[in-house]
C-alpha cells in the first residue's frame, strides 16, 4: 500500500466519502488510488473554485467534511475564494494539496509556489506532511481539525504519495466537541431572566432544527427575541419551525433593531459587525451600553450548550410550544407581469417542494425571498457568508451531491455566476436536481446601490462601464446548453412558475435566466 | 483632488494607459475617479484571473506595466494564478487592491482576509499604503518596482481612497536599470573564446529583436548555440531572425540536448530545472561538469548586458549576419484530413498573417508548433511560463489590446481554456481581434501522457473520470456564443485553414473549435 492509498483509505475510514477534484501530475498516485476505494466518489469539478464550493455545499448540508483534491499552488489558490466562504461559514472542509517531490522543490521549479502561505489565509488547521510513515496520522488529524467547523489542509510531496512506508496502520480521528461550560450557561441564564429586553442571537450548528428548536424553548421560556446573522451558513426553515430573522444588510437599520435589546446572547456567532465601513457608522452592529455574552467556543457543540440553556431555564419541550412559536403556513400566490426581483422570489416561493434546498447568491434582486421562507413546507437557506462571488453555483453543486433525494434552487445573480460558471458542467456530469436561476439584471447592482449610499448618484462612462454587464448582453441559455445543461429564458413570473415546476419535476440540472426589469 | 484620484493620475503619469478591472465598494473612489483620467482606459473582466492574465498579456507584448484594480482578499484571490505565471515571466503588473477602512478593518468584517499573505505569494514588491499623504508615491514606487520585470502589489484602503490630503504632489517612478557588470561579462567571453562548445541561452527581454540580434552577433563571433527555457514569456520569431529553440519539456532529452555543452552562458533567465521531478532523474537539466555563467541580474537591462558581451567579443553587426544566421523563410502547406494537433499546427503556420502574436496553452496539441515559426514571416510568440492554467485567454485579450493592430492567435487546450472563459466576453466588449483555438482533445491529455511515463498504462474507472473531459461534451460554439463570440467547429485541416482564414479577415473575435483525434 502506497501513501497515495494509505491516504484515501484513511480518509474514507474518517467518514469522507466524497472528493472534489481537479488533479495534475503531482496528485496522479492520489488520483490512482481512488480506484482502489469504493467508499469514495470522485467528482470532477473544470476549476478548483467549483471544488472548493461544492465541498463547501457538501460539507453545509451533512456537518462533515468533503475532500478536496488540489494541484500544487496555482490549484490551491484557484480554490481560495469559496474556501474564505467555507471558511466565515465554519464549514468542515479535507483540503489535499498536491506538492512537487522533496527533493524536487528546492529547485524552484515553474509551478512551485509557497503552498503553506496561500493555505494560512484560509485554514483553521494545515500542515505539509513531512514522511510518508506520518501520513494517515496527519490525514487523520486534518479530519479531527475539519470537524470542528474549519478548513483544514494538508499538503503531501509526491514523492511521499508513492513511497510505500512499512507497517502504517490506518489512523482513525480523535474528535469530541468541548464540554458545556456551565458557568456561562448560568451567566446567561441570569441575564434572561433579568427582565430586560433580551435577544437571542444564534448561528453555525445552532440553526439546524434541533438547535431552532432549543432557541424557541429558551424564547417561550423568556420571551427573548431570536435573530441570526446577515448571512448564516445553513438555516432550516419552514412552518413549524420558528422564524429567526437575519440581520439587515445595511449597518445603519442593523443598529436600529439591535439597540432596542439590553440583554444579547450570543450562540454559534460572533459579534455582528458591518459587511463595509461607512463614514461615520460604527463598525459593531452591538449597542455599546446593553450586556452581551456569547455563550460557546468553536470548539463546543452549540446545539448541545442551547439546551443546557433552555434546560437551565427550565424550558418547556418543544413539542408543547411548536403550535405558538413554529411558523404558520404561508405560502404566496405566483404574482404576474414582467419579472422584478421581489416577484421572482414571490414565484419561487409559491413553486418550490416540499424539501427544497436553496442556494442564494441572488444579491440584489433575492433580497425578499428569506422572509417568505418561514411560512413556506420546511427547505433549508444557504447564504453568501464571505461575501467571495461566485460560491452559488459550486455551493448547489456539492449541496445536491450531500442529498440526492432533495430538489436545489439556486438564486444566482448575474455578475456572480460568471466567476464559477464551471459548476454546471458538474451539475450535467452528475445529473444533479439543480435549477439555476440567473438574476439577469446585467449588471453589477448592488455597486449602484453602494454608489448612491455614499451620495453618488451618477458616475461617468467608464465607471459605468464597469458595473455593466451589457454590451454584450450574455446569453445563459447559449452558455448553459454549451456546458450540458438544459436552459430556458423568462421575463414574466408566469413564465418563472411554469418553467422553475417543469425544471423541479424532471430530473437533472436546469437553467432559467430570469430577465430583470 | 482625493486619494483615489490621485492614484489614479500617478499612474497615468508613470505611463499606465490600462487597467483590467473588476472592482467592489471597497475600490469605488478609484471607479469614479477613472472618469478624470483621459489617459486610462478601464477594462472590465468578469473575473479577476482574466484581470491578472490580461495584465500580464499587456505587459509583456509593450514591456510595461498595466494596471489591475481587485477587490479585497477574495478578489486578489482569485487573481494570483495568473500573478504567478506574470511572476515567472518577470512580466511588469501594477496591482491596485482595495481594502476595508482602516477603521473597520479591526472589526474582522465578512470579506476581510490576510491580504498582505496573499500579495506575498506572487509580488516581488508589496504595499500597504499608511496614509492618504503617502498614495502618490507608493503608486510610484509599485511602478519603478514593477519595471524591474515584478509583480508590484498595492493595498489601499478605503478610507485613504476618499480622504483629500492637502498639498501633495504627484509623484514619478524613479527607474533605471543598474549598469552592465563588465567583470562578468569579461568572464563570459573568456569562457565563450576558450573553444570549448558553448551555448549562450536567452530569456526575458534577450527575446525581444534587439536581444536576438545582439545574441547572434555572440554566436557568429564564438559559433555558440542559442537556446533558450522551456516556456519563455516573449519571443520574436520569424524568418529573418536567429532561431533560438527551446527546451524540450521532458527532462531527459533537455539533460541529453545540455550534456554536449562544456560552456554555458546565461542571460536574462535562471539556470533550467525540470517542470516536474521524476525519480530518478536530476531536477536541474544543466550539466554538474561544464562552466556556467549568469551575465546579468533582474536589475540590469539584459538586452544592454548582450550587447556589452557582443561587443567585447567584437562580434560582427546583425545587419551584416543576418543573411547567415537568421531563419529563411520556408511556410508549410495546409495538410488536409482529420485533424491531430501536428495538422493544426502546420494548419495555423501555413495561415496566420503577418505580425501574428500567437499565445501558447495549446499544451499537448501544441507541441509542435514552436519550431515551425523559425522560418514564418515576423511573429510573436507567448507561453505558459507557470504552468498555472487558465492563462491563454486572458493573456490574448491584453495582447490584442496592447497591439490593437496585430492579429492574436491562441492555442487554448479545452481543459485549460475552462479555468478563465470569461476572457471571451472582455474580447467581444473591446471587439478585440482575436481568434481562440481550442483544442479539443477533451480530455486532460497531459495526465494520461505524465502516468504512461511513471509506468501507469491504464487506470480505473474513477481516476480515469478524473481525466475525460466528455460526459456532457463542452459545446464550445455555443459558449462562446453565449459569451458574444461567433463561433464555428471544425474536423479536418482544410476547414480549420478556411475558417481560421475567415477569422483573421473579419475584425473582432473568433472562436474555433478544433475536433481533435
Amino acid at each position: 500500500m502506497n501513501g497515495a492509498e494509505l491516504l484515501v483509505k484513511t480518509a474514507v475510514k474518517a467518514g469522507i466519502d466524497i472528493c472534489f477534484a481537479n488533479a495534475g501530475t503531482t496528485e496522479m498516485p492520489i488520483v490512482v488510488a481512488l480506484d482502489s476505494e469504493p467508499g469514495i466518489k470522485p467528482v470532477l469539478c473544470l476549476f478548483e473554485g467549483v471544488c472548493t464550493g461544492a465541498a463547501d455545499g457538501y460539507g453545509r448540508m451533512l456537518d462533515k467534511p468533503a475532500m478536496t483534491l488540489l494541484h500544487l499552488g496555482p490549484g490551491f489558490a484557484d480554490g481560495i475564494s469559496n474556501l474564505h466562504n467555507a471558511r466565515r461559514a465554519k464549514t468542515p472542509v479535507l483540503n489535499i494539496v498536491g506538492e512537487h517531490a522533496t527533493w524536487h522543490r528546492a529547485s524552484d521549479p515553474p509551478l512551485a509556489m509557497d503552498i503553506e502561505r496561500l493555505a494560512g489565509s484560509v485554514s483553521g488547521w494545515q500542515r505539509t506532511n513531512k514522511a510518508p510513515e506520518a501520513l494517515s496520522r496527519d490525514v487523520a488529524e486534518a479530519v479531527a481539525a475539519a470537524r470542528y467547523g474549519q478548513v483544514a489542509t494538508l499538503i503531501v510531496p509526491n514523492d511521499h504519495q508513492w513511497a510505500e512506508p512499512a507497517g502504517v496502520r490506518v489512523a482513525t480521528p480523535k474528535f469530541s466537541f468541548a464540554p458545556v461550560d456551565s458557568g456561562r450557561i448560568e451567566q446567561a441564564s441570569r441575564l434572561l431572566r433579568s427582565k430586560s429586553k433580551a435577544a437571542l442571537m444564534i448561528g453555525g450548528r445552532a440553526l439546524r432544527s434541533r438547535g431552532l428548536h432549543a432557541a424557541a424553548r429558551i424564547r417561550a421560556a423568556t420571551g427573548c427575541a431570536l435573530l441570526t446573522d446577515g448571512f448564516p451558513p445553513y438555516v432550516e426553515r419552514g412552518a413549524g419551525l420558528p422564524d429567526v430573522p437575519r440581520l439587515p444588510y445595511f449597518p445603519e437599520p442593523a443598529i436600529k433593531l439591535l439597540s432596542q435589546y439590553k440583554v444579547i446572547v450570543l450562540a454559534g456567532v460572533k459579534e455582528p459587525v458591518a459587511f463595509f465601513g461607512y463614514k461615520g457608522v460604527a463598525s459593531q452592529l452591538l449597542p455599546e451600553t446593553g450586556r452581551k455574552i456569547r455563550i460557546d467556543t468553536g470548539r463546543q457543540n452549540v446545539i448541545a450548550v442551547l439546551e443546557a440553556l433552555a434546560d437551565a431555564l427550565d424550558a418547556p419541550q418543544y413539542a408543547k410550544i411548536s403550535g405558538k412559536i413554529g411558523s404558520k403556513r404561508a405560502r404566496p400566490a405566483v404574482p404576474s407581469g414582467e419579472l422584478t426581483g421581489e416577484k421572482a422570489c414571490l414565484t419561487v416561493a409559491a413553486t418550490q417542494p416540499e424539501d427544497a434546498i436553496v442556494v442564494d447568491e441572488g444579491l440584489t434582486s433575492s433580497f425578499s425571498y428569506y422572509p417568505l421562507g418561514a411560512g413556506l413546507s420546511p427547505h433549508t437557506y444557504l447564504t453568501l457568508t464571505g461575501g467571495s462571488l461566485g460560491h452559488g453555483m459550486p455551493c448547489a453543486t456539492g449541496a445536491a451531491l450531500a442529498c440526492r433525494d432533495r430538489h436545489v434552487i439556486n438564486f444566482e445573480a448575474d455578475g456572480s455566476a460568471m466567476y464559477t460558471l464551471q459548476a454546471l458542467w458538474t451539475q450535467a456530469r452528475e445529473s444533479l436536481n439543480v435549477t439555476t436561476l440567473i438574476c439577469a439584471n446585467r449588471s453589477y447592482n448592488i455597486l449602484k446601490v453602494e454608489l448612491k449610499r455614499v451620495g453618488i448618484e451618477s458616475v461617468g462612462p467608464r465607471a459605468s462601464s464597469l458595473m455593466e454587464l451589457e454590451r454584450p448582453t450574455i446569453d445563459w441559455v447559449s452558455v448553459a446548453k454549451g456546458l450540458g445543461v438544459p436552459a430556458m429564458s423568462v421575463h414574466t413570473a408566469e413564465g418563472l412558475a411554469r418553467e422553475l415546476g417543469k425544471a423541479i419535476r424532471e430530473s437533472g440540472p436546469h437553467l432559467i435566466e430570469m430577465v430583470i426589469g
